[in-house]
């Protein structure tokens, strides 16, 4: 597995998703605003990673005698949807409180990243049957985390069980993080996977081709979650085919005190649209909606697959 | 409106859809071969367009005193979802058996497909409201037709009658069909338009910003029709928002003699998901599964707006 991030020489180090698969590069954050930077580009993406390098982005200006609760602010507004954001500045927050330092309280919360995500595995791989086929959306794998990943961590575990089983990704546009770091990272790491569009999920699971789906998400709250766009449209077509539907999600990504239509969906610049690596696809006069998340009611919801054990939606 | 194709001096014009909206490019067919080749590589796409085309290929090949039999064979194997394919084929054949001219017969389903998507437009018009706002996958535009269009063509028609309406286009990946043409003909005629990914058409409707959903079809079946990859899925979240889903359809597209379950869903080559604008989005190594079509039972349809007025499926 590649290294998503990692701190060293009192310094962030983030490989740069943003140009994977083609290129593994690792960017060098010795400031706060470039992880905020980071994070508001795309170049570290997915709920846990988020929450671990604002954290470490907290004690980036611990180092440099920063104002913390004016920088708490700055970076928990970078993304507004992913709650792993809030929760990490806070766990920073608190235990400055208690004269823990940010940089302790950042490299616990890489730790147990790693260590809930094992977990995540260990009860997600019980779910997965020996020849199942498995679809996801988006990118919820090591490289939405510390390492490992949710959903991925689940696919590598029930594999690593030994378990004969077929990822499908959705490209996940518009970013295409299925594309681009999804299909990348298992067949890396040997793990069968073929991609589609986004709009044949449907079909595959029609086709009788999908034994069980399984995403991550960016928020768990009171009547659903919140994950990347597309995955409500997966969830109705589990529904329809009577398959399925998981959502593995460390407890960090909880929000139990906000109802899920009550929460921000972020909308991102259009360019991500209409823009496939520097090309256009559409005239730019066109107007353009570009939604990040959408909402999977609980309805739709078999299980959420936690470091806990497997919960139900709530 | 742009105008897809007409036949000049013994010869076939069509606007090479594969460049748009970048490059307004006619392609000049002499020969039966080269429709057909403009047909396998999308330079001509959509049910009524392909059919006219195909239409057109027998009339260069009745010109070059070809094996008519031998070519319709050839033709109808260009695609083999869209029945328009084989109808007019078949329509040629027909007329060539009571000395009727292939060239004939072209002309006279080039008027006719105008003639039909007027009537379309109007009996769909009656269903639209005003301040509607629509949803659409694909192009069943006037690109997909010699013109006008058989969805869009319901959308000129009801703005032509003077309703305020607004429509959300898919971009409809692998090819991008969405975004290259319906938006830019929209646009061209003064029909507000916006873009959003595939994914985003769940939660278009979830926030309740669609008012109707109409898309065209490849072949309308017993059990439901074949359409554009993705359709499915827009269908099962319009019945999970209660939206009106409806299709546009001449009754040429019709094949009421198949079971939907039993047609053959075309397979098309991986570089279309893999390779947009010359530019790779995932590692060539990847498998990649690439149907061009889905399907939408009859239970997910409100109506199917034809030529004739709008009826059940079937």
């Amino acid at each position: 597995m590649i290294e998503t991030l990692y701190w060293k020489d009192d310094k962030l180090f983030m490989i740069d998703q943003t140009l994977l698969p083609f290129k593994e590069e690792y960017i060098v954050c010795s400031d706060y605003l470039s992880v905020v930077d980071a994070i508001k580009t795309l170049k570290v993406r997915g709920a846990p990673a988020i929450g671990v390098s604002a954290a470490y982005a907290m004690a980036l200006a611990e180092l440099a005698n920063e104002d913390m609760f004016y920088v708490a602010k700055i970076i928990k507004s970078a993304r507004p949807t992913a709650v792993n954001l809030m929760w990490a500045v806070d766990e920073v927050l608190s235990g400055l409180n208690n004269n823990i330092s940010a940089i302790s309280t950042a490299n616990r919360l890489f730790l147990e990243d790693k260590e809930t995500n094992r977990l995540i595995g260990k009860y997600g791989s019980t779910v997965i049957e020996d020849g199942d086929t498995i679809l996801t959306h988006c990118n919820a794998g090591s490289l939405a985390c510390v390492d490992y990943g949710t959903a991925l961590g689940v696919i590598r575990s029930a594999w690593n069980d030994g378990k004969n089983i077929n990822v499908i990704a959705d490209e996940t546009r518009p970013v295409l993080q299925g594309a681009r770091l999804t299909a990348y990272e298992l067949h890396r790491d040997g793990i069968p996977v073929k991609l589609i569009v986004d709009g044949a999920a449907g079909f595959m699971m029609q086709q009788s081709h999908i034994d069980k789906v399984i995403i991550g998400a960016d928020r768990v709250c009171k009547g659903g979650i919140a994950n990347k766009i597309g995955s409500l449209m997966v969830a109705l077509a589990a529904k329809r085919f009577n398959i399925p539907f998981y959502v593995a999600s460390p407890l960090s990504t909880f929000d139990r005190d906000s109802n899920i239509n009550d929460i921000i969906i972020e909308e991102r610049n259009k360019e991500e649209v209409s823009c496939i690596g520097g090309n256009y696809i559409t005239s730019n006069d066109i107007d353009i909606l570009n939604p990040a998340f959408d909402i999977v009611s609980s309805d739709l919801i078999t299980g959420i697959i936690t470091e806990n054990g497997i919960v139900n939606p709530f």
